[in-house]
């Protein structure tokens, strides 16, 4: 298969290259690095994007940012950081992606643990995984060609830890070549509509 | 109680005006009728709501719009309107109604059935009703003074069905009066961070 792996020089997106590369075609895509760049938030990259890959089998998102800050500090602009970048920035690869995606393709976006399993700081990202997990699930009823779709959703990295293991005492972190196999069962299985905890 | 009930004209808010109304003050908000009007995608709008309303006890919001539309005709535009209505909006009722609300007062926001059990055309009010549920989980452990919040997340009415009931075949619908009685607890209860599903 041709994937596209969104987000493939981040922590997910380097093991899940690891995963895929010896069995499939791999197409890395950064913000700034990887063999092609985006900016997921503006559909006029995406679009270029997608011109630029062609034709392709499967796509994986590993990437999209949200704002992290305590709740009474929210506002509304801070909350469109997450909803415009890692919900609508992934939605944006799948609704213009969906054009050039083989019969029976599939696309894998990434939400997180925080969807049901909440800490301090952490809104945003817990707003912005509940809708991409129901997303999905909806998403999948309605794809046309045998395409799916599946959310994978990790809890803490055990690679995050130095940088956020003060937000996530008590978790127990999973290793990101750990993650990487949900993306491979959402990639080379067959199911749709899924929500792949990793924890 | 003071009980703040916007959308207190539709369906839902009648219903929750109905059992709520002989035990407490309730003051209706509506876009266009109620005590007071507001455009709840508008913070500015807001601002001046609980300007004119001052302090109160409780919250609920039973309004809300998202785009209806098969996946195949979606697009990041009509996305942006279940983002902005249904989700930023109530999410808006929160963020600045919260510097008014007594303590231990509470928030009642409505999601709804198909986060979790999709329907054709129903991606954008899956992925909303999945945020707010989400958020409402998050929300509710950091929020100050002992002020709770919680959703409600209905499945089909049965006044809806003349409408909407081509959209829900096999959906067993509820009375609105039914649901009322989940926004009563959430209202009258003690529990906080809870998703109520009512079906």
């Amino acid at each position: 298969m041709k994937i596209v792996i969104v987000g493939g020089t981040g922590t997910i997106g380097k093991a899940v290259v690891k995963e895929l590369s010896g069995r499939h075609e791999i197409v890395t895509v950064g913000n700034k690095s990887g063999d092609f760049q985006v900016d997921i938030t503006n559909t006029e990259s995406v679009v270029q994007l997608f011109k630029k890959i062609g034709n392709y089998d499967a796509l994986i998102c590993a990437a999209g940012n949200v704002h992290f800050g305590s709740f009474d500090t929210m506002t509304n602009e801070l909350y469109q950081i997450g909803l415009q970048d890692k919900l609508m920035g992934q939605i944006n690869l799948v609704l213009i992606g969906r054009n050039s995606i083989s019969d029976r393709g599939s696309f894998t976006l990434t939400s997180g643990i925080l969807s049901n399993d909440p800490i301090l700081a952490g809104s945003s990202a817990s707003m912005v995984n509940g809708a991409i997990d129901a997303f999905v699930r909806a998403a999948a009823i309605e794809m046309p060609r045998g395409i799916r779709i599946n959310s994978i959703s990790p809890t803490v990295l055990t690679e995050s830890m130095p940088t956020y293991g003060a937000y996530f005492r008590g978790f127990e972190p999973v290793p990101a070549a750990r993650a990487a196999l949900a993306y491979s069962k959402s990639v080379e299985g067959l199911q749709t509509g899924k929500v792949y905890t990793v924890s």
